[in-house]
């Protein structure tokens, strides 16, 4: 074929870098196709070749995919600002400084797509951007991170430990060397930040988003989720909350019918709420090179046929820090009569009533095991505090919030 | 605000008619912010009132949401003639009249998109058309029909027939007066052979697509299919088979592991497969005005901002009748010696393999239930008639397709 040619200039040439040279030559028939232009890569910096003036001169699109905020963020604004559509992966800079590129982006008139910088193939920043461009949306769900669903996965599978569990996920390529963002939770916030942005239409930094990660999990957890019907994930969550938004990571139990529940090993699935069209769904693999270069062929293509940019933000919603859940509450507890009674007379106080409680062991080793119905953290927290001055409460109470049905 | 305005002329005011212009009027700010453009309802038509020219005249863009094949093929046509983008809902006409629009909507550069036909507010449309536009996808499954889904989740979980099941559906509002399009795949064939085109870029027709439906299935497939793991669907299939396509409708077992297997009552769900990136599964609402309206909007706006039509077929892949399939087989038997020997033994000839069997009953009641793995359907379906030709064989048999785990 001989259509016009369409010029990319690719910076990074890692795992991603190299997966989207390959697919884009294999894939240049079909772009050809679809858009009547012929995508060629005219040139790929790395740490030790290429020079990015020459590769922004012969490009009419930059991707992405060195990861850091810098010198990212410098090559993105100077990309954009000689008249390059972007597109980018990389979540760190995203959540830092969006609002400074998106803006530059509508300033110059060029597009600056990120499909691929949260949830992999999973299409939902399109989907947000979209379909549900003027959706009234009220809450996302999501697991965003794939690595720590993978380890969750084969704690509540095969009875591995948290510390099993991540030598396994590093051992398969799940997870890094050094997997700190990724067990912390920070990584999931960074993602949720950019998730929150485009729901609500409001400014979201990485730093307002509170997050926990899964260190601290252990069987016994896992165990009796079982008991009580539930599944344990890495929960991101983003929701209207009083007339201001709430956006944070931690542990959460979803009940076994929840859309998330059954999203297992490295994949990510997010779900977005709204009154107006209930729930939808979107899962596949959250991470992997041919599966993220795939996310930003994907806008490439999107670039070549025209645009559809992020709108200014329209209103800035505050961020609210306390909200309701429903929790689960594991107490290690000496066995006596009375203590189920102390501990829902103190859960009372502050307003949490309990909906379902397991009692295991006997003397010493007893344990209680609860889920309460929702009622804020800041009481919730208060009255756990309280119960851990008990004295027949022989450990750190251990609490994980829960999710529950929203429509049924 | 003051933007300019943009017209929209609306055909149809049934269910999603009238929901889309409840939804359009609350939405036209966030519309507004995210395009520049005010959207502006200019006209309707209904049986009663309106003239076609009239809302033509007056309009950027047609919303078309009558159904049927005519007047709505006539009607989308002079509108895109007249240089007015589409969005329609209408899925008997796309699987039946669709390379006519399409290639009506590149001849007049004009925007034709039609989310709202398939699945619902599930956003599949446009994650086939632009998130994987350049991908090569292998295979399809869909349930993309919310009455059938169901009834089967109804039968499923509550024991109920497949006639009370439907009678309840009915009550509900999930299933028509006149349910039979539904009930015997067709409904379902027209959307799959929509999806079809678009992922495997070759004209698929209504009538290239086989179909059967679920009026056969009985609570007791549905205690095997407990009994075995199994769940059971209508899925929807469009693959690759040996340089040509597949396209089919059928009640199927799932492993419980599959991502389809757990999307219960009326929603819809369809996981896309490829090589490269695996699969993605989207789910959510199949139908319901609101959520149908919904998918309307995301394409009225999308169609705001601008294009990305559907692009020329690029081959014309051959369809294809007979493929591999595992297979549950149900058998009445009078429980003798030997039954089991001489069924698996015709199985064999036609390279049928048992995977697993369950023997049920005694006497003139016993019931023999199996999975064989995947053969030829042709082969699998002549040894059925051999078997059924069995002296101790006491009813018709039953075979229902079992679909297995692609990525293990």
């Amino acid at each position: 074929m001989s259509s016009p040619a369409f010029r990319v200039g690719l910076l990074g040439h890692g795992t991603v870098g190299s997966a989207f040279e390959t697919l884009l030559a294999e894939r240049a028939d079909a772009v050809e196709n679809a858009t009547g232009l012929r995508p060629e890569l005219t040139g790929v910096l790395t740490r030790s070749r290429g020079e990015f003036e020459d590769i922004l001169a012969n490009a009419d699109l930059v991707v992405e995919v060195m990861g850091g905020v810098e010198p990212a963020r410098d090559y993105v604004l100077r990309a954009m600002a000689a008249g390059k559509h972007v597109v980018t992966a990389n979540k760190q800079l995203l959540s830092q400084h969006g609002e400074e590129l998106w803006s530059a982006a509508r300033e110059h008139g060029v597009q600056l797509r990120y499909e691929a910088a949260v949830a992999g193939v999973v299409p939902v920043i399109r989907v947000l951007n979209e379909s549900l461009g003027a959706a009234h949306i009220d809450r996302i769900h999501g697991i965003v991170n794939g690595t720590t669903n993978f380890i969750l996965t084969e704690m509540a599978a095969r009875g591995l430990s948290y510390e099993e569990a991540l030598a396994q996920a590093q051992e398969l390529g799940y997870a890094e060397a050094d997997p700190s963002d990724d067990v912390n939770g920070r990584d999931a916030a960074a993602k949720m930040a950019i998730l929150a942005r485009l729901a609500f239409n409001t400014p979201v930094h990485l730093d307002d988003v509170r997050y926990e990660g899964i260190e601290r999990l252990t069987n016994e957890d896992m165990a009796y989720a079982q008991d009580l019907g539930l599944g344990l994930k890495l929960i991101g969550t983003a929701e209207r909350v009083d007339g201001g938004l709430s956006v944070r990571v931690h542990p959460a139990f979803l009940y076994g019918g929840h859309p998330l529940a059954s999203v297992d090993g490295p994949f990510n699935a997010v779900t977005i709420e709204s009154e107006a069209i209930t729930e939808i769904t979107l899962s596949g693999p959250g991470a992997g090179g041919p599966q993220t270069a795939s996310a930003v062929l994907g806008d490439v293509v999107s670039a070549m046929i025209p645009p559809a940019s992020t709108p200014p933000t329209q209103v800035q919603l505050p961020i609210v820090d306390d909200v309701e859940s429903a929790f689960y509450l594991y107490l290690e507890v000496a066995d006596r009569p009375g203590v189920l009674a102390q501990v829902a007379e103190i859960l009372g106080m502050q307003g949490a009533s309990i909906k379902s409680v397991v009692q295991k062991g006997l003397g010493e080793n007893a344990r209680l095991v609860m889920v309460v119905h929702p009622l804020l953290e800041s009481r919730f927290f208060a009255a756990v505090a309280l119960v851990e001055g008990l004295d027949f409460v022989r450990s750190t109470p251990r609490a994980i919030r829960v999710i529950e049905e929203q429509f049924q």
